[in-house]
Parts: structure tokens; sequence; C-alpha cells
């Protein structure tokens, strides 16, 4: 099969197309056919060993496939490594079928930056009808859609934050309330403003840096922020406890893979929810772009570039 | 009247019987013949002018009383300052009826503690049923109700730190699971070994320094911690926010007063209860001792020295 293998870790420049046997599903496994994976802005930290999880080489980075198992299911699936690529194995118990009428794009949209939308707002922030949200990278895969949940699960204001103006009509269109450039030169002055000079009380945050310190600055009594990502690969400065306290502020991290951790399928709930807002059209996954294997190199230069809105795709035929 | 007046800063010695002119209630106030003052812990801050909120002098300190209204009302209320004394003034506000059959002692257990362990659990770190919860200075006033309302909210293993067998005794009759020593030198490993061997779901802590650090440590996946004083007078280490994110773990800071400032009745709903639950004998206020006035430098010697157990009241009449 072709899939693209990194035998050295690094930029863009290490992603190479190369021909690899098919691999073989063990037990507990499914062998997917895949029809497009999913090139999640985490894969360019793989690619660098940068992760939150180590990697290994050599390694086919990806981690979710949409695609056919041999018996006929459409499944999406987790595979940690090995997405892309024309076959790939998946556990049976990150592996979930797709109802009908769910598109690839709008699958792959969900099994990542869905389901995180969705832990976000009700594990990490518990957003509360009436309450203000702040999403931070709005027109960016997560930020897509936690916009939408915000609105549908009945948030007051939505602030949106973007760094083009095309990026944040986007925002817009999608339904929040404001958007706003997230290199303002004082943010949390300008959060504040954009939240009718009311402190705010929630923030989806995945910048990282001063980004992540003027949002904290910018919460209300209660006010919860909650820390997915690093995007700008600079750290937030450290946190007092007692600024928390004294503010009555709270700071949650988040990272997907410990949602596996938890009593009950909370990933089933999730998808079970954001499948079916789909399919009644309340949620929709904005579509980024689709790559052949020859340009993914390419889409981790978007990727890293911040040039990308919406979910990008891998069709590992061409 | 009589009452405790603070011309300097200062320990205990600074607390001095005088006698005062009898306050005027203002517009939208009340005056408060006062049956008994709470002591708090937090009064030891005021009266150094170390709390979260500034002091100004002179002061008679004391935030809390109940006592009957001109109009025959019996009311527990927040005073902010004012409350060491025989007569004091309340924002309407701030003052609750105290249903009958609720005692005075409870009635002031519940309107600091009771109400913060009632935030603390329901709003900071939103206990689910089944949760394990870490109660620390569990013989403390909020540690006391924090214990008994964990239980009666179903939570699941309650793991109470006390630092003496005394102490803890008491947390085991009030309901927690298991009661270990704060004090243990690897407390993280203490806190997972009380709990099974599995990282712990929620920490309430007010101790600070080391006891806030190694608590988020043993937090499992989507653990939250609530912080919300630091007895010790010892900072917690600042906390990384991708230290947080690599964990997938929560930290909150609580500080009452915030409270008043969220949108609906949060106090009326956590009075409401915490009475209904005493009421009907779920929950009780456990009493720490009764002080004149002449005898209120030994209470704050006795809180400093973390020698007190459950709620101090003040009897201004003696």
């Amino acid at each position: 099969m072709r899939a693209i293998q990194i035998t050295e870790f690094g930029g863009p420049e290490v992603l190479t197309v190369t021909e690899l046997p098919d691999p073989v599903a063990g037990p507990g496994h499914l062998l997917v056919d895949v029809s497009r994976a999913g090139i999640n802005y985490a894969d360019t930290h793989q690619a660098e060993n940068s992760y939150l999880s180590e990697s290994t080489l050599p390694m086919v980075p990806g981690g979710e496939v949409v695609g056919t198992t041999p018996d006929g299911r459409r499944v999406v699936a987790l595979v940690g490594t090995g997405g892309y690529a024309e076959k790939a194995v998946a556990p049976e118990a990150l592996a979930w079928d797709v109802p009908d009428g769910v598109d690839d794009v709008t699958a792959l949209g969900m099994i990542v930056q869905g389901a995180s939308a969705w832990v976000l707002l009700r594990r990490s922030v518990h957003l509360a009808p009436g309450e203000s949200v702040v999403v931070h990278a709005a027109a960016g895969g997560v930020g897509t859609l936690a916009v939408q949940l915000a609105k549908a699960w009945g948030a007051g204001r939505v602030i949106a934050t973007a760094s083009s103006k095309e990026k944040r009509d986007l925002a817009l269109e999608l339904g929040a309330d404001v958007a706003i450039d997230a290199n303002e030169p004082d943010l949390k002055d300008a959060l504040i403003e954009a939240n009718g000079g009311r402190r705010v009380d929630t923030v989806l945050e995945m910048t990282g840096g001063t980004v992540t310190d003027q949002s904290l600055k910018a919460l209300a009594p209660f006010g919860r922020l909650a820390f997915y990502g690093m995007a700008s690969r600079k750290e937030p400065s450290p946190v007092r406890p007692a600024t928390l306290m004294s503010h009555s502020t709270t700071i949650s991290g988040m990272w997907l893979a410990h949602v596996f951790q938890l009593p009950g399928d909370v990933m089933r709930a999730a998808l079970d929810e954001l499948f079916g807002l789909a399919a009644s059209g309340r949620l929709r996954v904005v579509g980024g772009g689709e790559y052949g294997l020859t340009e993914v190199r390419r889409a981790h230069e978007d990727l890293r570039a911040r040039r990308t809105t919406g979910k990008l795709v891998l069709d590992p035929s061409r």
C-alpha cells in the first residue's frame, strides 16, 4: 500500500510517500480500507516528536481515519498513528459506526475536533445556559464546532477570535455574536469590550503564551478557562493558585486522550449527540481542503502557517 | 455597647475589649441584637490585614452574626466587619431568616462554612455521584460540613485529612470513609493509597504549600482541585497550564465573597438546602466552643495553633 512514512523527526520535509506492506489487524483490532484520513495540527507535533505522547520511528503519522472494514461496516476510528495510508488498523474500542447521511469529512471532523469541543464545553468548563463563551481560533477545527455547539446549547454571547477577516467572517456565519482579532495589543480589554463591558464566563483556549495569560485575566468571578493546545508553541505564564482564589477563577487542562480513562462511554455519548446534531443540520463540519499523499507536506506547511480553515483531510488514493 | 476593637494590626494581642457607641442602621440595613457571632479563621487575617480584602482601622472584627432585629426577626447575617459586638449592622441583602429548629451555632455554621462547602462541591469541582473526594482539614468548619455534604450527595470514597487522631476520628464519625494525616511525607502517594490505589477525582484544599502541590499530583484525569484557603500561610507552587493539559486536570480558586456577583440568588439556594438538611438531621454543625469577649484572644490563638475543631462562636454578653 502507499503511505506517508517518517524516518527522522522534523518539519513538513520529513513526510515522505513510501510503499509499505499492508498492516495486519491482530485480535481486538479492525483493518480499515481508508477512504479519508484526518490531518490535524497534532500531527505536526507527532512529526517533530513534540506531542504530549512520545513518537517512535519509523512512523506513519495520522491519528484518525474513516473507511470500511472487510465485513462492510463504515467506521470512523482513532488509530494513534498509521492514518496517512491506504490501509490502517484500529482498536475495536476506538472505532465507531458512522450513521447514514454523515459524510467522510463530517465523520472525521467529529471524532477529534467535535469530541474535543463537546468535552471542553460539557466537562471542562461546564457551560451553563446564558453564559458568555470565548472561542479562540474560532475558524479552526475545534473552534468552528465549539461556536456552533455553544449556541445550540444556549450560551449567551459567543465571542470568537481569529487572525484574519476571512476567518472572523466564518465564525460569525457559524453563529458567533462577535469576532475579534486575537492579536489585539490588549486582549483582556478587547475581550471584555466584546462582551459588552462585562468579564467573560468561559474561555476555550488553544493558542498559549499571552493569549492564555490575557484571557485568564478577563474571566469573571467563577469564570473558567480550558486550555487544550499551544499552537503558538509558547507556554503561558505559570498560574498562582492564590491568584485563582482571589478572583474565584478556574483553569482546566484538557487532552482528549484522557476521555478514554473516564467511567462510562463518554466518546459514544459525545459522538451520538454530535452525529445527531449534524444529521439534523444544526452542526456542520467546515471543510478545509483535501490533499493527496504527495500534497501532505503542503498541508502541514499550511497548518503551521495558520493558513487553513476547517477540517483538512487526506485522500490516500492519490 | 461592648465590643472588640482593633486599633493596630497584629496577632491576637491586638484584640481589645472596648465600650463603643451602638451602631446605627442606615437605609437598606438592619440593626441586629447579636446573640452569637461567628469566629472564623479569616478573622485572624482581618486582624493582621493579610486577608483577600484590605482592612481599615479602627475596626471591630468579625464577619457574621446571628440575632434579632428590632421588629423581632431572627436572622443570620454577613456583616463584613463589626461582628464581635453586642450590636451589629447588616445589609438587608446579606441577612437571611433562620428557620425554627435551627440553633445559633448551626445558623452561624452554615452562612460561611456551609455555603463554602456547598459552593465548592457544586460550583467549583462539580462533584458527580460516585466520585472520590479528598477533604483536607476535614475537622475544620468547612471540612466537617463538606464531608457530610459529599456523602449526602452520593460521593464515592470520601478521604479526610486532619492533623491529629482526634480530628481524624471526628471526620470518620461524620461519614468519611478513611482519614489520613496530611503531614504524610509523601502525601500524593498517601492519597492514592487511601483511594484504593486509584488517583482521586476531586480535592477541597485550604492548606497551601506542599499539600496543594501534592494533591494536584494525585488527581485522576479530569480531576479537579478547589483551592479556597492558605492556612499554612505558604503559597503552593505556581501551576503550568501545559502540565494541567498533559494530565487533563483542573484547579479552581474560590472566595465566597464572589458568590454575590453570580446571577441568581446562589446563597439563598445554598442556605435553603443546608438548613433543610440540618432540620432533617442529615447535616450537623460541629460546635467548637463558645468564648466570651474577654476570651477572644485565646480563640484566635487556638485557631492559629490549629487546636480547634468545628465552629467557634462568640457570646458578646459576657
